[in-house]
């Protein structure tokens, strides 16, 4: 085992420079650990001219990705390109034709090819590894895999998203307005350009769908996946949520449930004492629930180019170490279809704000539907706003009140025909806001 | 690799029945994760007639859990009956000898005999893995040997005695006393008839011992260990460090630092803001300050049979996939050995509470001597009590009055001396209370 591990990394941007610094800086000590040392011998990035402060010296520079990828002088193909398709899912491919072992930190390939991708490393016999994929340098791919192994997983939920965690903390503490928050995340390089992908919850989809698959054996399926982004919360929701104990929080949550998996991204309202809810700014945290483990919380770093150069170096380790595991845990063919519980059948509390026409009967039609749909309600706030002080007596038209509800556990399918029915009644002047409240003590 | 892996289990108490019951009900998922099944093939315990309400069907049952060891008919010999010498030793060493894998949960052989049985494993090209040794079901173990392969680790510390903190929990939400919520504790089963080990915090050392040999690539030492337990804290403490922003958790904590490893159990005043703050009751938390990954902080049962035997399955599964890893991280031989930093040059703050006698010129003495001693003090706070309201002009003598000082960060060295000093100068009526203050902000 002393010969050297030959790496061929593609992709050169944050974490691709990051990773050769980690080399670099702790070389001698990789090779103590994986006991054989471990050498980056090829390298293929878009620009060759670019200054990256690192040394390529020694390293063959390959302008086309796929050609590095089928190299015979590398033995592990490392994947930092990212993207769902184009040269990212063309290298990884001609890695693994190639018999190469596949390191990579691409969430969005792996959540709509994984199971694919797997199903293809195990038929050549090399490992298809992403550590990285998830949560930064969280190690929850590991962890999920190996050391939950005994386990049989009921739930596995988490904060997955460094922007949407960072926008919602400042909305929080500062009161400010979703927009403003987006702006300064992208000032400060937390939310890119297009924020999309980060504030609508598909980059929490893609994370969930691995971790999903991973935690209950079943293929992987990021279109089975419910997904809701907080651009629609309004500091009128963080500060309701904070009168009634919660914060928001945008989850990633994959259940076991009677009639399938449920795996869903939402805003949610988490009681405050709960871990998850004390996760702040772009820190990452996941919390699984299982038989015999009980409930365990990881929290740390879920992007930054050092924290994921982390997590792809464990990756890189354990195959130094002849260490070979399924990519999902449980062989390719082994892992069951997935079976998607409906969204419609999702069972919780809601928290719902709603503008009101302040007219009489307003209330009480409200309260109907409810009632109509089976709905009991925990909880009926209402703010009104005082009438002008200097017309008194001169009763003038009033604005619609916000009256926020709460109710305890239904299903999503009463809530949502209820909701309809109050829209359809004419008593509200905007659309009804609806956030999930999370429970966690059923586990 | 469609071999069983035969187990010799050890200890059939809470943990080792446990390990039964796991794989009885998740032995076909273990042996589709594990590549091959798993089955526990022999038993020993030391009354073989007890009703462990676990059947034994088909188990060979070895009175003499060396002979167990030897067996040729076991693959791997789990050790659970604990004790730092004796049965378990001796198993243990003859599981070694006839070239068998062993798993153990035994905390105080490792930290004691850890170092010895690692290069013997080596040796004879066997594994000897110990995840359910620290923070039960945390995979604590795994995440530093493995996922934080390419890190340097300048600090882990944590919360890894249950019984400690259900106390200190208890003492703080219920304003108890130390003696009455051990006795408490004792009640529910959180703490042992006789609980020194847990409180005066020798079982937090022997667990700190581990993750630091793996942490920093030592060799493992828990004799170097600073040990101070928990029975001296007063409810005065809990509610002056509740109005300081702390909070008093007992701590292990091993850093490293210019002159050697800082290895270190103590009661110690946390910021309510730092995650470890957060972990209450018998709960274990553990962080890791580390180069790359920059602080991950992993949280979950401590204890209890079925999170213990969720992680003596992890090492299990391990072995059953053919993963090999040297058992403290790197290969025992190229452990270095241990370099033990002087207690008395730790820097920190400190926390002091004196009963200073109400005598004119007391303050100024203590203020002097901590200002000899190079101490600056971040604050002092005193609360008189009021004078007998009966007693109007009739001055009586006064009881000493408490008197807290926090200080800026200062040696250990001079704590300890300017504390002597002011003990010495007759001015405090009881021994002082120092408590450390430990900062989480430099890593």
């Amino acid at each position: 085992m002393s010969e050297v591990l030959r790496l061929g990394v593609a992709g050169l941007g944050t974490v691709g420079g990051a990773l050769l610094q980690l080399i670099e800086r702790h070389g001698n000590d990789l090779a103590v650990r994986a006991g054989r040392p471990i050498a980056v011998t090829g390298v293929s990035a878009r620009d060759a001219e670019r200054d990256r402060g690192i040394s390529l010296t020694g390293k063959r520079w390959f302008a086309d990705p796929v050609a590095l990828a089928r190299d015979p002088d590398i033995d592990v193909f490392v994947e930092l390109m990212g993207g769902a398709s184009g040269p990212a899912e063309q290298s990884v491919r001609a890695a693994l034709e190639s018999r190469k072992h596949v390191v990579t930190a691409n969430k969005a390939l792996l959540a709509g090819k994984g199971h694919e991708l797997a199903l293809m490393a195990e038929e050549q016999g090399v490992t298809l590894s992403f550590e990285a994929a998830v949560a930064g340098g969280i190690p929850i791919v590991k962890t999920l895999r190996e050391a939950l192994a005994g386990n049989s997983v009921s739930r596995v939920y988490g904060i997955l998203n460094g922007t949407c965690n960072y926008i919602l903390t400042r909305m929080e503490r500062e009161g400010m307005a979703f927009a403003d928050c987006l702006r300064e995340a992208q000032r400060l390089g937390y939310a890119e350009a297009d924020p999309t992908f980060d504030v609508e919850g598909y980059d929490t989809a893609h994370k969930l769908a691995i971790l999903c698959s991973i935690a209950f054996g079943t293929r992987i399926d990021a279109d089975a996946i419910y997904v809701e982004g907080i651009s629609s919360i309004e500091p009128a929701d963080i500060e309701a949520a904070d009168e009634l104990g919660y914060r928001i929080k945008l989850l990633g949550v994959a259940s076991r449930t009677e009639s399938g998996i449920e795996q869903r991204v939402h805003p949610a309202m988490v009681p405050k004492s709960s871990p998850i809810a004390r996760v702040d700014g772009v820190t990452n945290a996941v919390a699984i629930n299982a038989d015999f483990v009980g409930e365990l919380v990881l929290s740390g770093p879920g992007a930054g180019g050092a924290a994921t150069a982390s997590a792809v170096m464990s990756d890189i380790a354990d195959i130094a170490r002849g260490d070979r595991k399924p990519p999902f845990g449980r062989p390719a063919a082994a892992l069951e279809p997935y079976r998607q519980a409906a969204m419609r059948a999702h069972a919780g509390g809601y928290y719902v704000r709603l503008h009101v026409h302040d007219r009489p009967g307003a209330f009480a039609a409200i309260a109907k539907r409810m009632a109509e749909h089976g709905i009991s309600l925990e909880s009926i706030v209402q703010r009104r706003r005082a009438p002008k002080a200097d017309a008194p007596g001169h009763p003038v038209p009033v604005a619609p009140q916000p009256v926020i509800l709460v109710t305890y556990a239904t299903t999503e399918e009463a809530i949502k025909e209820a909701l309809a029915a109050i829209t359809a009644d004419g008593h509200i002047s905007h659309s009804p806001q609806m956030i999930r409240i999370e429970s966690f003590g059923a586990g």
